[in-house]
């Protein structure tokens, strides 16, 4: 029953107390009328998809808005997020506390909590950062997958609610969508329900303009429900979300909509996705919708039905707080939910450092970060671990971590498939969620296909930890097309996003350490494939990596020369240094594991530790961002395009990324003996 | 009738002619030998898919590797990248020039043609490279494509060729998979013809750890026909390709094989995927097979029959080259796999900016740029243009270009839909497929979608211009989701891409005109949303956007200060100057929009451009890399996190990027008035 005819104005006639159409019409109303104050945004999406979130919330949906962090409230995800206004009526209606129609009438204004996208930390009851499309549904697959293992854990009492997602065409058109889907159908997440806004307009136009695809045949075929219903029929509606809270493998149901759902002369086509209506378009839906209040106005009986979710919200969440008090696992619970590390963490850290400067392994940094995750590993239960197919490259595997598989969520290690995007996203969820710190694996130069997802865990600040191994020229044969030459400038420019480059094994216990503590920013620990000595056979109580920077090599009298480096180039450095010291040169190492800390001392440290003399910077990569250490007398050793397929150390020569090329730099600075 | 079984070693016993097992095993025992010698390198694939690739050349591939580039040859495109050494077998026993037994021998070595992973441009016979999982797939849409809008324009005689892929589990699980054939499924690229080695292990063990999909469901889903088969059955696999090649849409055929088949003791496990199987296992496998022969060596009458492969690719490569000879459109088909320019192209280019330096438009650098797409795709047939569903917003359409559309291949326009992956990666197989210059547009934000193909089109030198717009906060109201902050850096530290930030409507034809003359080199167009003023109002013959960076303002008497910027900030920059000639203080400004084509021109040049006055650099983006233009005591003003949602000019205002700022920049550097 499609009543897919733009003309059809008032949606389905709901006979039950609740005002189905009002409260929808308020929606629709607030959406429209803040986009045209804005002078810009997206009408079309709220207007289309007003019904179906109506019926969703209405009756589903359960969460607090005086407590919008409730563990254990229902995950409302906008996907597509240019739909903002969808999500900041609802929580205007819902009477979120920061939500007050001021903001609404501030949409899309500086210093409003209103933005164009819905920005998770900017707003209340936004539980994640949408806009880049797919992104919201591959997030919720974390979430829901955090769902299933915290209940795995703490069991229905505590754990039990569902995760909904409201999607575009455009989410499903993403390839990130193609590895949410499949890792989800995969894992059966039962309390994921997906609301496809099925409305057939893209911006170009007809979604036909591009795809042809049986959308509910692709999702049958990745292990999902599926099911099509009218998006403006509350009772198929409510009937088809009943029926796919009922199910054990996640849902997708079609919702067929018009998109700008009212508007007289646009609805159903793509000038309503994403420009203000105009007067007389607003003037004109007014009339068809039967909604005659003025601009920004609710009234009294449809703000009270809405305002009844939230009490229906209030009312579960103090239950379970009940339940939580009496709960033999509350400790245990609030310690997950607060991602807090054990007291002895950082103790059991400190005391394998120790063990670490004694023992002075030559090992990859990719193997000195499986050490440490072993330690790590067994000192919190908050770690979530997993790689996307290189578990055994990435080394992200720690004795007795057990997989989640479909149906036993109880493991802590996540196979995540090919699927580097999705990954990213996943991680993100489950950080988003709470209730653990998760990190996966992949190598560095595949951080492009998982960047989408990377710049949201810094745009949202998560702690996310990103294991990216075989971070060179240096893990050799395989070639250019997996050796990374871009790829930390791509991430070092990246705001929020702490970039480590360790050069031995005790730099990765520390950059490890500081990702873990490092609550509102995401990490990449970027590692060696090959091995490397242990400079740091000095035990040091405090952590040197995060001072980002620091003299790892002093000169014996007077300093001619600094050596600047990171991860594998400091081993370089060191053996330049030698190379000199018989030249009667006298250089200071400086190991730069983490910029974005570096920049973050005051300018003092930073002229001490880089020093006066001259620099040479030596990182087997790319130039962009070394001039800001180097200076402009300042050289650099490192890549001047892409990689080549060889054995390592071939290719250190023919990169000319040597102790020679170090000391050739230097001496074109300096006066060599 | 599958043999899944590993201990079924002997596959299928062709009754003809054609000695298909020792075929076949020649590819085997060739992969395993070259992995040994090297030490490295993924034997697995190949052994599991000689069988595959044996049937699809006896039969069907047809080729002339005497004259690799022929152009109406078959395109065959191993996606899965990492079984390199299956195609360098083939290509060896194919007997193109360049594949010596020696360059087998030396598999993986410095300086040898035979790399990790196959790589275009530095082997005979490499379609694409590939590697990075799912590319070659997506890249391999691009290649049907242009056979077919080729095909509408030329005919059947000239242009009438098939697209085959071999492609795996990661390729299918990647998410660029999903847009790549939701794309071939719409627009029915019947000539497509996936091989899809079904070997049920990925890296981490078996596929089961991590998917559950119906591939064919899913590619059935997408408008694909699908076929199952028995990847070691001769008969059964070319009855098979036979069918796909008789259908109207693409076909995807999903064979069963075992992976590393002939190992006696890893075949059908992971153990074989990544890593030399060793001398026992290499010594087990050859008695298995019933491969008698040394190692790198194969018998002649295996040589013969694959060297019966290319004598029939040279036979129908010289009938094509009658037809060719005879036809009328040979001066126009050969132009357009030339790929060159018209004559005339770069006069009426002049021309046109000749008239914009008069008119002085005042319009943003997108808007610019679809005025110099109307002179040229006037000007040119060879421009394919397009975009990922933002035609409205990058402005990529012009008036008369038709849309290519399912059946309908005579267009020049392409409808990408929500696919920025993709699009990239097609756009690679229509340039490397040779026949047109495509363009296609998105967000700049949105190139963290695109970067994995973005890459590949660097790494292989082709000529594909991405128009990348709403290049800063400057796009107001979608707020930091979609503002860049840190692409431009993202960009710019890719080897071999020539990154443009155009400042007004002369520098943006200008980085056109040297972006379709870049034969080896990819471009991004990074286009303002906000209209900029035009500077360059007297004519110069000369593209100064050529040399990357000028003097765009020069001081009146002295320079007392330099101010660099790109883009939308040059007329910030000119606002400043006038601010600071107030204050007695004379500036140069410096447009640098193509920081690339800077780095190329004299030390005498870059010296004379930058100045020895102090300098500020401005760009509303992240600082990284700007430490090389202003050095040690320049200043920056930019973003120095992400952005935030709120009109342009509020923003600017807000992060402080505006002539203000350069000025108290400038003044903390010198004495203001």
């Amino acid at each position: 029953m499609l009543t897919s005819n733009t003309t059809a104005l008032r949606p389905h006639q709901d006979p039950a107390d609740i005002p189905h159409d009002d409260m929808a019409n308020a929606l629709r109303a607030l959406a429209m009328d803040a986009v045209e104050q804005a002078k810009s945004g997206h009408p079309g999406m709220p207007m289309g998809m007003a019904d179906v979130a109506t019926a969703l919330f209405a009756r589903f949906v359960t969460l607090d808005p005086g407590r919008p962090d409730w563990p254990d409230r229902d995950r409302f995800i906008l996907s597509a997020g240019h739909g903002s206004m969808l999500l900041y009526g609802i929580n205007h209606l819902l009477g979120y506390a920061d939500m007050g129609i001021d903001q609404l009438k501030r949409f899309r204004q500086l210093g409003a909590i209103t933005a164009g996208h819905p920005e998770h930390g900017h707003t209340l009851g936004v539980e994640t950062t949408t806009g880049p499309l797919g992104q919201g549904l591959a997030t919720a697959v974390g979430m829901a997958l955090a769902e299933r293992m915290l209940n795995a854990r703490f069991g229905d009492e505590l754990v039990d609610h569902h995760t909904y997602v409201i999607a575009g065409d455009g989410c499903l058109m993403e390839g990130i969508s193609h590895e949410a889907i499949d890792l989800a159908g995969h894992l059966k997440l039962g309390k994921l329900i997906v609301l496809w806004d099925d409305n057939g307009i893209s911006i170009d136009g007809r979604t036909t303009l591009s795809t042809s695809t049986d959308q509910l045949a692709r999702f049958r075929a990745a292990g999902w429900d599926v099911m099509r219903v009218d998006g403006h029929a509350h009772h198929a509606l409510v009937d088809a979300i009943a029926e796919a809270r009922s199910t054990e493998r996640p849902t997708l149901i079609a919702c067929r909509t018009t998109i700008g759902f009212g508007a007289p002369t646009k609805a159903g086509t793509e000038a309503v996705h994403g420009a203000p209506l105009g007067a007389a378009e607003i003037e004109g839906a007014r009339a068809r919708l039967g909604w005659n209040h003025p601009p920004f106005e609710v009234p009294e009986g449809v703000r009270t039905a809405w305002a009844g979710i939230a009490e229906r919200g209030r009312h579960a969440r103090e239950a379970w707080e009940k339940r939580l008090a009496a709960s033999g696992q509350r400790a245990a619970f609030e310690a997950a939910m607060e991602g807090e590390l054990p007291a002895d963490f950082d103790e059991k850290l400190a005391a394998y450092k120790r063990e670490l400067a004694e023992s002075a392994p030559k090992v990859a940094t990719r193997k000195a970060s499986e050490m440490a995750l072993g330690v790590i590993n067994a000192a919190t239960d908050l770690t979530v671990g997993g790689s996307a197919d290189l578990t055994h490259s990435n080394l992200t595997y720690t004795k007795g971590l057990v997989p989640v598989a479909p149906g036993a969520y109880g493991g802590r290690y996540l196979h995540y498939g090919i699927r580097e995007h999705a990954m990213a996203a996943v991680m993100n969820g489950l950080a988003l969620h709470r209730g653990s710190i998760p990190y996966g694996g992949t190598f560095l130069v595949f951080s492009d296909y998982a960047k989408g997802a990377m710049r949201l865990s810094a745009l949202m600040g998560q702690r996310v930890v990103y294991v990216l191994t075989h971070d060179s020229i240096g893990l050799g044969e395989d070639g250019p097309t997996h050796q990374p030459v871009e790829h930390l400038a791509m991430l070092r420019a990246t705001p929020n996003l702490y970039v480590f480059r360790p050069a031995d094994a005790v730099e990765t216990l520390e950059a490890w350490q500081l990702a873990l503590h490092a609550e509102g920013t995401p990490s990449v620990l970027a590692l060696s494939r090959q091995n490397l000595p242990t400079f740091r056979t000095t035990h040091s109580e405090e952590n040197l990596t995060g001072y980002g920077g620091y003299v790892v090599r002093k000169p014996r009298r007077r300093r001619d020369v600094t050596l600047i480096a990171t991860g594998s180039e400091v081993e370089l450095a060191f053996k330049a240094a030698d190379l000199l010291a018989e030249r009667d040169v006298d250089a200071a190492v400086v190991s730069l594991p983490c910029w974005e800390l570096f920049e973050r001392q005051s300018a003092d440290y930073r002229r001490a530790v880089l020093g006066t003399a001259p620099r040479v910077g030596i990182e087997a990569a790319g130039r962009l961002g070394w001039d800001r250490w180097i200076g402009e007398r300042g050289r650099f050793v490192g890549m001047e395009g892409f990689g080549a397929s060889a054995p390592a150390g071939d290719l250190y020569q023919h990169f000319n990324i040597t102790p020679e090329a170090v000391v050739d730099a230097t001496c074109d600075l300096l006066t060599c003996a």
